[in-house]
């Protein structure tokens, strides 16, 4: 198995970080404007994609995990088949006035080329979080920073 | 063994991005201004990073690779530990109107927190190669985006 790895610092709150990525409003504001679901372990959260107003795809993601001061995973029940199975892990700490973001999306099959896509694409996301908790202002989808022909 | 990957595309011919990889002028506007060295397999590339105008440190590669039509590979020689050892893989294709990069820092012997950090950068750092290449403007270091405590 292989796993996409990234780093962030947030100058802010564990809370108000933790909020961002564990609530469906929260991820609309820097993930995809289309974000829907719930809030609990085992309770599902549904993000669709659009370029040009076509829908792209999306993905269904079950709550794994939710642990308000340390931790937050989701797995992916649908989307693309790569994606299948993965889970996506959220751990924070403090670290002088900074929350740290420990990011990982763990358990790709194969480090194939929509793995090196997906990879630069979620430290754009994270960046987008990072700047939506500092400065109220992110760059979910369909605003997201292009970085190829994959968008 | 543990490996950093990333995809990005940039709208520009294919030897004008080689360019920008495989020279020591070229790395300088992108990744850190103090960047000298060589252009031949077995010659050094010396980088040095500065925070606040203060030496932070630096990494001394070697051309393990350089085929100007599809790939350019440094082997880390000194740095941090974790680096030593490590390569630094850049294979190039061309896509539609971009010049696509497949990046690969690979020979991580753990998935420490320093991967996660590096894995963040080197997005980053990829972006301003992106934006060097199609707008003659790169973030070099000591420009670069700050994403954390870590710098």
């Amino acid at each position: 198995m292989f796993n996409i790895l990234h780093r962030v610092g947030i100058k802010a709150p564990l809370a108000k970080v933790y909020e961002a990525i564990a609530t469906p409003e929260g991820v609309a504001g820097w993930w995809t404007t289309d974000t829907t679901g719930g809030r609990k372990i085992g309770e599902m959260v549904v993000t669709k994609f659009y370029v040009d107003g076509k829908l792209l795809g999306g993905f269904d993601l079950k709550i794994a995990d939710a642990r308000p001061a340390s931790r937050f995973v989701w797995e992916v029940v649908s989307g693309p088949p790569e994606w299948i199975g993965s889970k996506i892990c959220f751990d924070l700490k403090q670290e002088d006035d900074y929350t740290i973001i420990l990011f990982k999306h763990e358990g790709w099959k194969e480090p194939v080329e929509f793995m090196y896509h997906c990879s630069t694409k979620w430290a754009i996301f994270l960046l987008s979080l990072k700047s939506l908790v500092e400065t109220g202002i992110g760059q979910p989808s369909p605003k997201d920073v292009r970085i190829s022909n994959w968008h």
